[in-house]
């Protein structure tokens, strides 16, 4: 058996590294090759050394390949994985920096609220052109697997108009899983869970415990009962108090989807948990993606030496990737949660938006499980994300800034902060700082700089409700001598 | 020709002698029967006075009877016209009263928001018994023309669960386009409209002076230098600039759907203003209902006196009802905006929702011009107003005060202004209120009674950001004679 | 009011001239320009003298250009109206009789059937070129008023492929709706009627007498014992008798769609009528359509003597398009039965087939009335033609020459009479007869012709089960002396 | 894990032998019960002895109940299997025997077709009954694996009208994947497989051998080179030659559901085998099933015997039955091909249809793979039947014979064969053949008895094209010395 996979993004390297030794597991799979390629050869050449080094000392048979010339790259290849993020963490910086301006206190801010829909405006244009290559040059009918955010709407831009074959892909349903295990005190295999709705706005619908339905009740009990969850998951847990269900999104991220837990600075904190990874703090995931950077720089000899363990001691994560491909290569049937095309699959979300719902992966593809019904507060919650997805992605397609201001608007925790005058100022504003990335809107930004010069609304100068300092490398390796668990967003 | 009318409510004396006047201007009605009820004897005596009159004094064979038996009343109706309010002025101000100890302020509260939810809930299981007796004793197939807010719910609740032949009917698409009209400062009859969304959410998609389209900055620019819309409908304006579209709904109870207008009481005095009827005033439509029910009483005199009047005078109104029974009966042709379930009407609303859009009525009934895109701002929005609905709707229908809670959480403008807390809270201090007309809540209202000893959240004690007081019959009499323009709301 | 019609085809003489006519009886388009085009120079010439008598006579100020250029007759027009018969009686006389050799014997072949799904695989190819050419050079959102035949195939592949906003156009409906009216014995004026399915089958579904619903019985008894329907349209009734509703296309026409009255060569007799007309018998359009042709290419001095006579003593007729235009021009409501796009019309029909069902037409465009169900039996007949068409339309697209013999097996009247092997030599048959106007099954010719040298199946060689001799002018003249009643199939 | 397992019609003794071993074999389900019924005790005696017979043996703790009062065994089932054959071989033999007399061959009889059509009155109203007590006396949410044919019109009875959560099951498809396979010349468990449409004519529309896709050509030249198929299948293969696809049906099966193949009685021996099984013979799988009841009665003993066989040398076969139960029992995930409603599965069918395709089942139920479209052909052929179908199930529901009549008038092989008239008749005569078994016909009878005493058509007294005589036992035995492959048909 032999294929080829193209990993875009390829300098993410901690992820590509999962992604490679979770895939050099799979038995069938030791005579592919696998190509990285990125836009920043220094990381890339990192990756490739790491990657090598785990096929040398495992005397695999893999190709390993890396070129910083993408079309190249996705030459021949039958599977095409994504894990960039444009604008790097400058222009992070910015998706956070603005709308504080404009009381708007992001955690993560990489799916919808202020930051999520200009990064996707910043990613809607690169994806497109990964589109092109792989229509062009990839094996007929190659399948994109997307993990760069935002999920759904990259996923979107890249089904709708990018026509090729693409898969979004996440851990959270898995995390909220395991959680959820762990909340009812019980082995995370004795779980089962039917888990939908939309990326980072995903909801368990149904948990068994050996075939035994939990209620919510035993649920909420569980959670308020665990000595980490009760402070670090307040915002979930309230939300599974007031829906009566649990939702897959950490406690931060979900709390800026909605209107109603970020609005108001003074009580914020009531909400989050400052202490480990993020759990609400201000820019949290800023910081936290900051800090891995440079410790990685800093520490890629030992990354290196890291790299030189046997394979068969790496126990093969529960990311969805090479599982797909291990299915889809070997007809063995994989269930999973995927983002894809509603179509018919969740009967109360519009058939256009990109869904995560149960899905089967066998030698055809992926097999979406049909029919679902979310409870009505899930799909009022998810339905208003969506509307700001389409806006938003249709404004990346054409650079109509009145629609991308629109979509802003209509974001939940914006529209609950800001008036439209200032959401209109905030998009002059963020669309300006990121001009370089936004080549859709190259006719809208002088308009957008004149409008500033006389602003019709005044901003605040301040860091935001809860916001921690970007950590040294020492300290981070302080930090991890004491613990490692917790999942990174993505 | 001959058939019978029954009017539910009829003791809204106002509006059901508009109706029957305009009933009694067609040609071919003139031997049917009208039968008034309503639970009010004095006020049904007050209109059957009024409208006997009308028929003695045009010498017209229409037989006119009255009776609190609302099932006599119905017995063999082909149509019945519901202008009903459950709960009357009492529950009205508990509904604007409530909501602003929890800092939602609101200008008429008859829609959605905390108020036009529970009004909901107070009429659902009224319109359901209406349903019941018609589907019993009126002619197989009667058509039931709701004039009763909530209109969406309403409607949606006598078709779902009624299982009656129903249309919603209103006129405010009438009253947007006249001022359409006013402000391009051409005549009425040379401007048509496509008007399409939601019952007090539907927007000027299509706007036509001679065939010839208007733009999104000819129309605004016609509001923003009109004499009188440029200070009273500031919300309609900025809204037709945010989102291109202008839309029905009078400038406060506009601003009550959305998060961005209403939730800095300190900001309300900047969209509204306080001349005139009522453009955004706290509980304004309250304040204007006592007031017409104070006046009727006491000019009942002279109303009777007017009613003497002979008909020819009389010129028939945009209310859309005698236009329906006429086509109907005759095969005339009508076109006007219905409230009906959507189907496949707007393509991009939910299905099962009611919609407000163009239809024709012929001999067959009412036929919706199918295949409507709402623009993507307006279709969020409405979507909003549907999610809302649709789980108050279910909420009324099962008593569930959990789903109930859900729904009014999910408001744009509660959730732009509440914690998920002061949301329970209020909704529990509302129910207990008015439980008297919930009966679907009666097992859940003792344990509401229960949580609000102990208030997890703190209220304010307030009248609003802009309070009119309610005047005196005089004072109305004074102002009545300084002008005489403007519509009520309904 | 100033605009431009194109009239392609223009050179079907009689039609053309009958569809001038209605448009210079609207008074509002007096300053009009109406371009003639047809690829005949001959028969061009001869309309556009007799339309210019018209004009002249009447004083009217229209301006008739006439040109075999087809682009520039389109250019900058509002309304483009469409009545080509690609390949003429030369193909169409193939249509008939390659078909009969397989025991298909049809009456008119020009909707489904062998013939009409050959003629549509002619006609398709030419109207994507007309549609070029308006999307190209006529008015931004230039109407397509088709009159061309097979009429759901010709609608479908202009509006999915063409891209040009098109309506098909038919008089069936009027036709059987005087029939009802003369069944009824009642005046036309007096009878409402709702009619919905696909063109050619299209239902009576609701029948009014001055408001009262007509049944199956009532309908039945006065068809049946109708002095001429009695006789001439037999299986129409039949079709009445099984199915309980009465359908729109004439009795030979309705004759080959479905699988159960042409089959036995022995029985066709039992159900047609051979007097007057066309009313089932063997190739009877063709006849028709020949004699005319050549009557008028004789008669015409007299033709052009009759244009000159005062356009104020024209009954404007029942042909749709004229009262479209003076709809979308003026504002007046005209209600008709139009030929579109199914989406959610009529919702046990597929949403991409092309459907015939009623609509109004007003300023903004065609209005479909939402919502209609049809009852199984004619959902089930007229999803079978729709089945069939979708093949056809997509195989004229591809050129695929293995799904336009499938669409051909599917076909009732052939699936019923012929095996697989009959149908693919007679399809292949058909394709090499008509290979010049099959542009698109240039690459599969030759290998057909190659089949054909070694036919698998025999034929039958014979004139039909009724088969009528072509009338020489002089004859036509002494009929046309005795009566002048019945209206053309088209 | 305990629960019970309820099969009615367990008197179909080889079937459920099968069934009960499959069940008996999963470790898991060593404690449940399995309750036996059938309207027939001393079938029922029967195959109890034989079911305890193997739990004896084998030392099983499974609870063995048998009763004829069927409500008493569906107490408490949390599983329910169907394999009733209402009016049992007597009415079946009509099925076959009056149709005959108008020219319709069929070779089964159990599908569609007038038989088929026939058979599903019949079993409908007994499902409903089923259905009734299930939601009665079962365990809330029961769900009902149901291989009773007409397998699409009873599941479609049982999820509409029977409110019960029901799954057709059928063997066809693994039939038709062996078939493939041995085409192939490789072996099963290489060949990978998507099948879908409607029950018994479900297309395998993507097959792969080691994950390489095998095209028309490879397959139908496997076929039609294959010893034993190119002469059995004749049909199957023509059909692929033509559509591209291979079904799952029978040969002679599938001749029955297409107009093309069994109209002309005379080349009817062209397209089955007379060998072997049931290839197209008339009457078939009548002759089939009388056989085999004759020969169980008589060698019930060594049934009996043969039951003593330990069940280790059982090899679990491919029915789905046991392996659904594992699934939802366990979470092990099993794919196969299920009978459901379509909803959004297949995009070119009607959503409320039963279809057969591809689901996943896991702990949470049954999970449909979503999205598939059919080629056109595909869904013609089959869309056709879905018409016969929902007209066939509503009359069965209504008892409206005009109904049934357009139900069997546009069944493809009927309408193909007979005149309406012929079909009126003929259905009459089946109705009152059959009138013990049809309830809600009983007002409808006499009024059909009395229109068969002048019949309007004639018939044909003849045995079919291709009658072959029951065998005696003694054949049977020596028969089956002979040989011992082939599937029934169910």
């Amino acid at each position: 058996m032999t294929f080829k996979i193209t990993i875009i993004g390829a300098g993410s390297v901690g992820f590509t590294k999962k992604l490679c030794q979770d895939i050099l597991k799979v038995p069938e799979f030791e005579d592919i090759e696998i190509a990285l390629t990125d836009i920043n050869a220094h990381n890339l050449d990192m990756i490739a050394q790491i990657i090598r080094r785990i096929v040398d000392v495992n005397r695999l048979k893999t190709r390993i390949t890396a070129t910083t010339d993408r079309r190249s790259a996705l030459e021949g290849a039958r599977y095409v994985m994504c894990c960039v993020r444009i604008g790097g963490l400058e222009a992070f910086a910015d998706d956070i920096r603005i709308p504080l301006k404009y009381g708007v206190d992001q955690c993560v801010g990489d799916t919808i609220c202020a930051g999520g829909i200009l990064y996707g405006q910043r990613g809607i244009p690169a994806m497109l052109e990964f589109c092109k290559d792989i229509r062009e040059v990839a094996e007929p009918g190659a399948l994109l697997l997307n993990y760069a955010n935002p999920m759904a709407m990259m996923t979107w831009a890249c089904i709708e108009y990018g026509k090729v074959n693409t898969v979004g892909l996440c851990h959270g349903v898995q995390g909220g899983h395991r959680q959820i295990a762990a909340a009812l005190r019980v082995p995370l295999d004795e779980v089962d869970i039917i888990c939908s709705g939309i990326n980072h706005q995903t909801w368990y619908l149904d948990i068994r415990h050996d075939g035994r339905k939990i209620g919510k009740d035993e649920l909420l009990s569980g959670f308020m009962s665990h000595p980490i969850y009760a402070h670090q998951e307040k915002v979930r847990i309230d939300v599974l108090k007031r829906f009566g269900f649990y939702s897959t999104e950490s406690n931060g991220h979900l709390s800026e989807y909605l209107p109603w837990y970020r609005k108001r600075p003074e009580q914020i904190m009531d909400w989050i948990s400052m202490d480990d990874w993020i759990h609400g703090e201000t820019g949290g995931y800023l910081r936290y993606s900051t800090e891995n950077r440079a410790w990685f720089e800093t520490d890629f000899p030992l990354f290196l030496e890291e790299a030189g363990k046997p394979l068969a001691d790496h126990q093969r994560t529960d990311e969805h990737a090479s599982y797909i491909l291990e299915s889809l290569e070997t007809g063995r049937v994989y269930r999973g949660h995927f983002n894809v095309r509603n179509g018919g699959v969740i009967r109360n979300l519009a058939p256009d938006c990109i869904i995560e719902s149960p899905g089967f992966v066998d030698r055809f593809g992926i097999n979406m499980a049909e029919g679902i019904t979310l409870p009505d507060a899930c799909a009022a919650t998810c339905s208003a994300s969506v509307n700001v997805q389409r806006m938003s992605v249709k404004a990346a397609m054409t650079g109509d800034i009145d629609l991308l201001k629109q979509a802003v608007l209509h974001d939940p925790l914006v529209g609950a902060i800001c008036t439209p005058e200032e959401v209109w100022q905030m998009v002059d504003e963020m669309v300006v700082a990121q001009a370089q990335w936004l080549p859709q809107y190259a006719d809208a930004v002088p308009a957008a700089r004149e409008r500033l010069k006389t602003p019709r609304v005044k901003t605040r100068d301040w860091e935001g409700a809860a916001r921690l300092q970007v950590r040294s490398v020492q300290d981070l390796r302080d930090a991890k001598a004491k613990k490692a668990e917790s999942e990174p967003v993505e």
